[in-house]
This record gives C-alpha cells, structure tokens and sequence, in this order.
C-alpha cells in the first residue's frame, strides 16, 4: 500500500502518519497529494483539514470538491502540533533576518513571530520540513519553523521549542482515498460524516437554515461547518460539514436525502471512525 | 484623515482606494493595517476582506474578532483582481525559477501556476506590489504576481497580462474605523450589516441552526457566512455573518437581540452602505 503524505520527510503529516503499515510516498505539495491519490499514484494519502489556530486547510477542501469527485474520507487522525525554531546553527534571535515555513506554521506563530522577531521577514515555502531542510543548507541568518523529527533529519540547530501560539495547537488530518478498502471497515462506536453541497437558490433568504434545518430535525449534531468560495461570483459559496453518525444509519442517511431537496450538489465525502 | 492600506504603493488595496480624499498611508501586512486603526496610528484604513477564488482573509476577520474589539465597519468596495506576471526584464516562461507574490494572489492563479510554469518555486511575501518591488530590484530568473500599476510603479515588465484563474476575479474590501465619523453617515438605498458570535452551547446539536434562524424567521438574508477558530481547542469556531439591512432597523435590531440567547458573545461589526 503506497501512503502519500506532504514531503518531504519530516513534516508534520509524516510525523501523524505514526507506525502504519505501508510504504510512505513524499509529494511535494497539498494539492498534488490530493491528486495524487484521483490518479493512482498513491492508494491512499494522509492530508491536513484543519488546524485549530489557523482553521480550514484550503487546498485541501478546494482539491476534494473541485479538482476531483471520486475521493472519499476513510479516517481520521488529530495530531499535537508543537513548532520550534530551527537554524543551520546557534544564532541569537536579533540576528534572524528571513524565518521561513509553511503558511499554516507562520499562521500557528504569528504573535511570537510578531513579538520575538519584529525584525525578520516571514516566507512561505511549501512545508515545514522543506523549510528547514533549506534553512540549514544555505546556513544564512534564515530560520525555519517546523518540528523535532525535520531538525533531527536535516541536522538543524533547535534556537527556542514550543514556538506555537496556543500549547494545544493541534492539526485534524484526514486519511483519503479513491473507494473505501476492505481493510477500512474497522467497527468503531462513534463515526463521523463528511459532506459537502452547494445550491442554485443558495441567495434566497434562510436558505442555509433550511438546508441545516434537515440536520438539526432528526438530531444529527454537526461537529464543523466550513464554507469556500465556488471559484465563481463573490456571494456563491460551498458548505463542508462533518456530522456525527455514519451515513449508512437512518438519522444521516435521511438528513443528506432532505438536503437533496435545497441543494444542487450534495455529495457525500464518506463515514469513517472518529478520532 | 490618514487612510491605512496593505502597501507599498501599487498593491490591489492601493488601486481600490480610487480617488478618495485624504492621506493614504502604506502599511507593512493586513494585520498592521488592522492595528493601525485601533492604536490612532491612522483614522481609518482599507482592508481585504474576502476574494471570490481564495475565500476568507485570514488576517483581517482574526485581527477584527480577536486583536481588537473596538473597530467597526463603514463601508464596503467591490474591486475587480486581474493579474500580470510581472519581471524585471523580458524573459521565457521556462527560465522562470521563482515565483513570488502574496498568498492570496498565489491562490487566485494557482492553476495558471501549475501549467503554464510547473518549474518554477512559488513563493509568499508580505504584498503584490512588495513582490513586484523586490523582483525588479534583485533581476533574477523571478518573477512576480501583481497588477499594471505595481509594474509602472517599479519599473517591471509584464510578461503575461490576466493570468487570474477566473475573469471575474474580485476582491471585497472593507473600510474600518474605530467610531464611525459624520461623514460615513451617507445615506444609501441598501445596507449590509457585519456580525461575529460565538457560544459556550457550540457542541449542542443544533445549536448553528438556532443563530441562524434569528435571522430566518425575522426574514433577514444573510450574504455571507464564514467560520473560524476561535483559537482555542479543534471543534469550537466564531461565526462572522454579512446581512442585508441596517442594525438600527427592526428585523436585523430584532434577530441581533434573539442571537444573544444563544451565543456568549455577539458583536455587531457596523452597518454600511452596499456597493
């Protein structure tokens, strides 16, 4: 089994991938994760879905329901996030000019960033483990923020641990793939439901009361609710919801029925065991 | 008056300004922008709010919700984002190494990024115009994502023109003040109305349907409806909504009113005119 995970080696969806079994594939973004499993290259990938400092991880929502329909959610896993600040050498903070991560990990820091090192200018790269694999290749007056597992990989100088904004800063990862294996069948006692829709009436006054009205009739609890823009007209948008309960059960099954009645596009992105 | 805008000058927040009278004053990133206004550094400011292909700005509902509770909103601008691939000399697609611009704008040309130059390594900085700055001055194989005026600006020359993902590509901008001044007191045919609430009951079930149906049953349309982390644990979000109407008007007076014995806080962002 080919797992693809945001590379390269040491990230922090390496590090939630923990001791599963199969062979672990870097890629070299998000997106291209995401795709990666819609053609084959990987049979499943593990990719970010929210982070609770920063919110939604849009390339990944955006990859589900645009760029591809046939991916499904078959787990999920929720991982501490702790950031330390890493550097090809000792260096002391007032002489860091560039620190570099990606935009999530500058996100989660943004206050100690703005407070510690009013001085150094921040750059996005495309992961953290990138970010510090480079910091201490160029050893200039860069740092890089990123984990214990990326400065033990690519020999960084750890300058200050636990970096992060809130001590639990924490990242929902989601397990995809292209249809549920039969190894994904474990029995768990809770589940949750991730869908998304979208309408053509969607301006009309309470029409997202109604839609949501369907949940909340039969009792379905909602655990999140995202909207993204539909990448059409500002004010058109799409709704992701994770609710309790498995969509084979009658509560959801019927509640994702009743939405077909507001909505356009209501696709069911999978029951999984919840973390 | 000192207008706060995202500089330096030639940023999409720049051209949004139009004509307006008064001192435009460029700032480093959206947060300071925000801040600025709060701590009297300026009398108002012009800030992105949401963009039709990348959603949400982060930066600004954060700084409005959790950096600072006494800035409301007076005004809204609706502004059309084309961008240019912008260098510091001609130059072929293929010998394009890096791309930078701001995140957002990154976003807004994702797809163009990934066909038309999968070479190159895109990276963050802090504004289009900064991008556009930094590429001409370095003349290396970089270019940039920013608009005609950025590159008239900083002598840059553009090698592709509209290399948006969307031609309709627009950009929401918000005007922030602390109080509102006599002169935002324009009177105007239609009002939106900004609020942000969160609740202690978030976990209930049902609990998002019973704030929005404040607003449904009173018949006020909502426009918009965006969550975010309230920073805390995963699972608990702030809910920032766009209504039509004005809060000194009975349905939305009305649903404010009603939302309150849902949620633990409730505030009211301003009432403005609709572009």
């Amino acid at each position: 089994m080919r797992l693809g995970f945001l590379g390269p080696e040491g990230t922090f969806t390496h590090e939630a991938l923990g001791d599963v079994a199969g062979e672990p594939v870097p890629l070299p973004t998000v997106h291209d994760t995401v795709m990666a499993v819609h053609d084959g290259r990987v049979d499943r990938a593990l990719v970010p879905i929210e982070n609770s400092l920063e919110g939604a991880v849009n390339a990944t929502l955006d990859a589900l329901a645009i760029e591809t329909d046939d991916l499904v959610i078959v787990g999920e896993v929720v991982h501490p996030v702790h950031h330390c600040l890493i550097a090809a050498a000792p260096l002391p903070l007032d002489a860091i000019e560039v620190v570099a991560s990606h935009p999530q990990a500058n996100g989660q820091c943004a206050r100690f960033l703005r407070s510690r090192l009013p001085q150094a200018r921040v750059v996005a790269v495309n992961s953290t483990a990138e970010a510090v694999r480079s910091v201490v290749a160029d050893r200039a007056a860069t740092a890089a923020l990123g984990n214990h597992l990326s400065a033990g990989l690519y020999d960084g100088e750890i300058l200050l641990e636990n970096v992060e904004d809130d001590p639990d800063n924490a990242t929902r990862f989601v397990w995809i793939a292209r249809t549920p294996a039969p190894g994904d069948e474990v029995p768990a006692r809770r589940y949750k439901t991730s869908v998304v829709w979208w309408g053509s009436g969607d301006d009309a006054p309470g029409w997202l009361v109604r839609c949501l009205s369907e949940f909340a009739f039969r009792g379905v609890n909602l655990t999140r609710i995202e909207s993204r823009p539909r990448k059409q007209r500002l004010g058109h948008y799409m709704f992701f919801a994770d609710l309790e309960g498995r969509d084979t059960d009658e509560p959801v099954r019927g509640a994702l029925e009743g939405l077909r009645n507001h909505a356009e596009q209501v696709r069911d992105l999978g029951s999984y065991p919840a973390a």
